[in-house]
């Protein structure tokens, strides 16, 4: 039985002091998104697979654990990302013909982990406007993301914006088989240039062009009016571009202290953004810390095809980039039925204090909990003495 | 597509006012742990079959989810329980000689609902003290699981007290073959005096006494003494029923106004408790609402049998016990770049309160969250108006 402990790769238990901070973090969230009028909502973690990955793509179904359901003999899925659940949530239970706003906190499972140290248990966090296709949907979105990271202590945050329109509309009417298609996203995203420019060799020469632009169109702003030079003039892409000269002039005053960037060729992340993509990182990181965009047309297999945008982040991957707090102290108590003492406990207790009950033999033992006083009787008073 | 929104039997969406009152009930269990002393830990989703299910029973393996892992080619099993896991924490992770006590709160898994209306997918919250054989640990973790009750709303607390030694030892030398063993325990439970009867008559004659008068040890404390008459004068038998006496005289004082009640033979919840057994239920309901015990054998897989003693509960069974509150009210604000409206949102924010953005072309819509101020721009100052 000696391996009987031993987890999964990429899988691990999630020890007291980083449980403390990743409770904190999720409550900030919690509680700034609801500042903002965004409704919790709890999606299950398991569904049929096929409600789970319509209109998802294949990277979601992927990464999704699939098992046998004896109730039904049907296949279910475990959730490895919830946006789609929360636009299954708008589309169906909520109904409403409004703008929705929806947050949700939990675990996902991926089968295979995003990156070398990854998690396959992102704990993820995420929030979702719904029923609202400007892009002051857009700036809401990121304005809370960027609150969030600040609030959680992330210094020098770096915004890199896109929009998933720009590749499809240079890739328009290119006939690429799905594995091609699949192959130059993923080089596009990664910059390399040689897999791009060898399947834009059999491309029409504007998209030829488009693709090789595409390949260096990332840096600051000026990437905007570069692009618009380079670029085929075709009004999705004038479209885009307009949306992110929008949103940048805009963050500039609501969050000066920003860094922006732009990658026009970064697909990264799920296949069901359809316009603006962003990304946020953390100083000295190259780990994405936050990723969202507009996803306009996943609620559509579930009937009704609403406007959406949103953005999610693993607080597991969070609490590496920020530091962890100090311990808070605590107060030692022995263990009696002293009336006076279970009062004098409770009430510490009910003020927000810990107070560890030392149980009886275990008087010598080191505690781990930082018990910097004690409850001790004092001519029939209970009271704290420093330690 | 019609039937992509349909969720597996026994798996539902938490909606935003039950969703936020399981927060709620959340932070004040984890809180109240935490005033005890219990530190939190985050054990994961996944784990080697072999680990999650060790010394655990076949009931729990029933209960348990199990896919492949992509990576190892090993069987994974989804928790179904997550008290074997802190046991596991205890034992590898953290290894202390001392007094640990350790809580979690998450959600769990269940390949079948544990009744008509079950969830299989519980959230589950639990708190667990290791290293401490004394009764003392079994009276702290009651009386956590009683004061997190109350302060949950629950009224008419019922406490009901039993201890796995007691059928163990009735039952200690029969040779009974595991299926019929199975079936007496569950007949014992569910208190089916035939079957009972009818297995009983091929075991030995105190055997046969001992499981006849177990069909009848359960109501107050007046059980005890009966058990002490009726019972055979076996030490581990005597041993309970001091430790259960312990305990009732106890909780009277602690907790006057919870009803004490007792009941022998009930072996239902999971195999690996060893000693003292309860079972918390709340005015008018049947549904156990917290469950828990001592398991001084679950550690011992792992290299390390340490005495343990816990307890655990369903959040989402535990909304439906207890009355949702009034829904927070909200202040709309209009979209606007003005830079005095967004300090003005954001003071409302910082101070707690929900700031729903009106985004452009959506005034007219009713707003789901309960808005009863706005904000109004008057002689250039934003102010709080009645709605």
């Amino acid at each position: 039985m000696s391996s009987a402990w031993l987890l999964p790769e990429h899988i691990a238990d999630v020890l007291p002091a980083e449980a403390r901070r990743i409770e904190e973090l999720r409550r900030q969230w919690l509680d700034l998104a609801r500042g903002y009028g965004f409704e919790l909502v709890m999606p299950p973690l398991l569904e049929h697979l096929e409600s789970l990955l319509s209109g998802t793509g294949r990277e979601l179904d992927l990464k999704t654990f699939k098992l046998v359901d004896q109730l039904s003999g049907r296949t279910l899925g475990v959730r490895a990302d919830t946006t789609p659940q929360a636009a299954r949530i708008d589309a169906h239970l909520l109904n409403r013909t409004g703008v929705t706003r929806l947050c949700y906190c939990g675990p996902v499972l991926h089968t295979r982990p995003s990156g070398l140290h990854a998690t396959r248990e992102p704990l993820q966090f995420g929030a979702e406007i719904f029923g609202h296709a400007g892009l002051e949907a857009e700036l809401e979105i990121q304005t809370l993301a960027l609150d969030g990271l600040q609030a959680a202590g992330v210094r020098q945050l770096t915004l890199d914006l896109g929009d998933a329109r720009i590749v499809r509309s240079v890739l328009g009417g290119v006939p690429l088989d799905a594995a091609a298609l699949t192959d130059l996203v993923a080089a596009l995203t990664a910059k390399d240039g040689s897999t791009v420019r060898d399947i834009a060799a059999k491309c029409p020469a504007d998209t030829r062009d488009g693709l090789s632009a595409l390949l260096d169109l990332y840096g600051g702003e000026e990437v905007l009016a570069e692009a618009r030079r380079r670029l085929p003039a075709r009004a999705p892409i004038a479209a885009a571009l307009d949306d992110l000269q929008w949103l940048a002039t805009h963050l500039r005053v609501s969050h000066p202290e920003v860094r922006l960037g732009f990658d026009l060729s970064d697909m990264s992340g799920y296949a069901y953004y359809s316009g603006v993509r962003f990304a946020i990182y953390g100083e000295g990181s190259t780990d994405t810390l936050a990723r969202g965009g507009r996803y306009d047309e996943v609620g559509a297999v579930f009937g009704r095809n609403r406007p959406a945008v949103g953005f999610s982040l693993d607080l597991k991957g969070l609490t590496g980039s920020v530091a962890i707090g100090a311990q808070r102290t605590a107060v030692r108590a022995p263990w009696s039925e002293d009336a006076g003492l279970r009062a004098a406990i409770r009430r510490l207790r009910d003020a927000g204090e810990t107070v560890v009950c030392i149980l009886p033999g275990h008087e010598q033992e080191t505690q781990e909990f930082a018990c910097d006083r004690e409850l001790v009787a004092i001519d029939g008073q209970w009271v704290l003495h420093a330690l």
